[in-house]
């Protein structure tokens, strides 16, 4: 299926991150973490990006705060397609990261998931691998009927306690 | 590589929409053009997202405006990506279109691009069909030194609009 | 007086969403509780609000955060009025769930309330049902006239601490 | 059915308020237009608001613009449902007339609607008249039907201009 | 030299509203607190605004929060100068006040301070005293002296604590 | 009654402050107009502040846009009440005048009309006038009579124009 | 006193950025523009940083719209000061330029002048170079004072026409 | 190299401007702190201003919140590079002062770095005064390494964590 990239530009970030990796490990997708900034090791980050493909990434997730140039400058050296993480810091509630991150001009794309949207991004990275792989297509489809059983259940507890009050 | 849908909520949003079709286009892209609508057409739109991925469909380009939920309806009814557009109406500035695409709960992701993005979108569904296709993986990288070099052009044509003044 | 569904889209909404219910049942009205969502149970949301007004429901209200799709996804299957509640959640301060409930396009209203409003859905619930039902409207007179009391009661209060300073 | 009361704060919002009425009449329900302002015209905003249930009125719609007091006012004297159009005036976009209608306090509920929805408060109301009224139900389902037609004739008719080009 | 009159429209207020009662103490005004609500007590607001000016009443304080509609109801109805205090509440950071407050129509000014700027209100209104009161105009000069002197005596202080690292 | 001067940061804001010039002068108020800047002509402007009183001044009106510190700078300097007018300059919509100029910290406030206010700026000034001239004070109640006259002509005209379509 | 580069992100900017080139020239720096953007020539952007100390540049100036990265960027790769110019686009009226300028991360700041802030880019550029240059010190107070003396011709001139009325 | 002062609108800022000094010492520049406002102490702000240059100052760096002037009003009297730090405050989330400091109108810049950036603004300061410095430039340089190399110490760090899960 190839790898996927989880980039972030502050380690203080893993903790907003962290449901990101441990959804791309349920799916079985091979993931593999970076702490990579697009202000402090700028040249790493492009380097990263160039290589990537030919490494065997399919997929690279960046999560950054703040004036968060972080995915798009990894998408400027790359034709993979790039996920963003607006990750909401201490100022602005994540305006400014979503701002930054989703507002790119026209011809290099970040496919921008929630303020914190860390669980999202890598179902999107495995919704795109799964367009090439029947096996975690289905995973996909199991997990979307977990979500909605998982609906159904609360439905039924809140039902419940609403009538042993 | 299979086929993109992509689908707008209303008809008057085409003059917006038009740049996503024709990149589509560009790249050779088989691209499906629709109107439905989220809160008009609401079974049609459950349908088609239901039976996009049997029907041939990779990705799925969805754009609306204001309370702009058609991303996020189909994303509801396929593991298909689905990339969405916020488009900018007579208020709010596309302020109302972004929060309502992008900022989707845990579990059902939509890969949002800019504001009125929609060449982005043809791109971004564009890398996520190289995935599994070299040819449209060259188309790409072509398209990326294309960017360079009309940048490096306006370079040039800029410098020489300041020396012949 | 027919009944009230309150629907929510996450059972973590209940704690917001409780006032609702409780004023709902404050004014004697018919009121059942669900958790649904547009995004994880998008044919369960779908059937109800097709069958809400054959099963007896006269005014549902569906409480929502982030990109907040219930409300405008359960209106575009009825007739019935259909309140929002933009919950707030841990970004944005609640401004992305107001835009995706209240900015419905033409033709699909959904009746908006205050940011985590509950007790206001309720009351609005009421004065729909009241239309048709004296002895509600009588309650809802009464109501205000509590209301106006308590302020009342509050500005003595507010004299007489001020005084015993 | 009872009689919709459209009161706006000014009289340059006509133009803005015209779909409201004009979709009123469509329904066949009895409208009638007033210019009244919370704050030019206090009493008279006041003293329609308390007579308006024993004038025959069932619902009425207010539309002002930035600091958007109307709706509340008037609410404020009646138990009557109150619906809230925020007039986008020339500046802030409409997000102050939003907030000023939608963000009231609990016990005085404005049911809003969209930044410059005239079309959307008609069809509220009509939903509210409808609860009593059968034959308005069946013109709302029609309505709706109608919706659906006009989204199937556009995209329809973009699929012909696709192929003609 | 008159009265003045603070208005809050919840008892919830006292603790923001506090500082402007006690300014106004401290400048020897005659200061009287209410609690009155906009939308709870309207005709009561209606009535103390129309009979404030015969009552002796010089300036006329309300703070509210939300769609905070007090400080504009009583300017409606009395010529007497309006100090607007948006408190803020728990969403919006006291955006939604602030708009609701300060964008009042031509003809209806309520003369706006900070969010929860209630110490600010009080100086406010001691200026307006003022203008023709010589003796509280001296107390408002002396205050700005100490004001200087605050902020000159921090100074010094952090010199110091910086010299004793 | 004492002078008001009108103090616009540039010339360029006339036109959007010359309703308040106007209005001050119907009400027969002696107003002078000055083009100073708290950016450009800062000591003209502390200068002007420090003597207003002397002068005869009674209130300062000061108008500006953007990062709009002219009231407040002025009202550093002076215990005569200053009133702001946040000026709209082409971009932010006006929301970074209104902030500059309402957000003022304890000690030193600035009474914020709406942004582009300039009528009720002058509004406000003769309220304060007002105070100490009963003269004025009818003016400003004759004032509010022909406002709400306007709104029932308007009224009136309104349904004329409905019954003659 | 070395050399000043002004760069864009889009030749489309260079309307909006002329005056900053202009101011330069005016102040007889030497100035150089340059087309170089973020997203589609990266290698090159980084470059020119790289080398920008060794190739004379003293400052450099960064105008970039939307998704505002090439400022921090070229920041990135220099201890240069960097100017950071938030232009305007199509939508969000420039907000999403400013926090993606201003809001960097500790360690690579940029100074970020208003939006479209292009001829005080150049001025704050000279007043770094002026830290070595008495000569280019003189002009800065010489602007200063023409600054100054427009707004007093300015004041005489509104005076003027106010009486001529 | 020349003084860099420090200064801020309320000595309750201190705590967020510590690592301004901090950095400012850490760099080996002569930093000089003082508490100074806008409003409460404006001729010593301006008088500070006004001899700044004189007195050996290269730049002045201002910190303030709220409707944040401090800076703009140093600005006004100096031809020094004046840097502003927007101060977060207790409402607004450092929006307003943002754009109090950062939408200067043409002529008088304030270099604007991220709101609560105070560290930021020393690094910026330090480049400046770098410009005629080789010892401070080479500081700037080695910090830059420093900061690279914490990132990629995080990024082993990060590594090795998920091993040793």
């Amino acid at each position: 299926m190839g790898k996927v990239a989880v980039i972030m530009g502050s380690k203080s970030d893993w903790q907003a991150i962290r449901p990101c990796y441990d959804t791309l490990v349920k799916f079985g997708i091979d993931a593999e973490v970076f702490v990579m900034s697009a202000h402090r090791t700028p040249d790493k980050a492009a380097e990263f990006a160039k290589n990537a493909e030919a490494e065997g990434y399919k997929v690279i997730i960046a999560a950054a705060g703040k004036a968060a140039h972080l995915a798009g400058v990894l998408a400027a050296h790359t034709v993979l397609p790039v996920i963003g993480i607006p990750v909401k810091s201490s100022t602005m509630d994540g305006l400014d990261s979503l701002l930054s991150v989703v507002q790119m001009p026209s011809g290099i794309p970040v496919a921008t998931v929630a303020i914190n949207g860390a669980e999202n991004a890598a179902i999107l990275a495995a919704q795109m691998l799964a367009l090439s792989s029947p096996g975690l297509c289905k995973k996909l489809a199991d997990f979307k009927k977990e979500l909605a059983e998982k609906v159904e259940k609360d439905n039924e507890a809140l039902k419940k306690e609403l009538l042993s009050e």
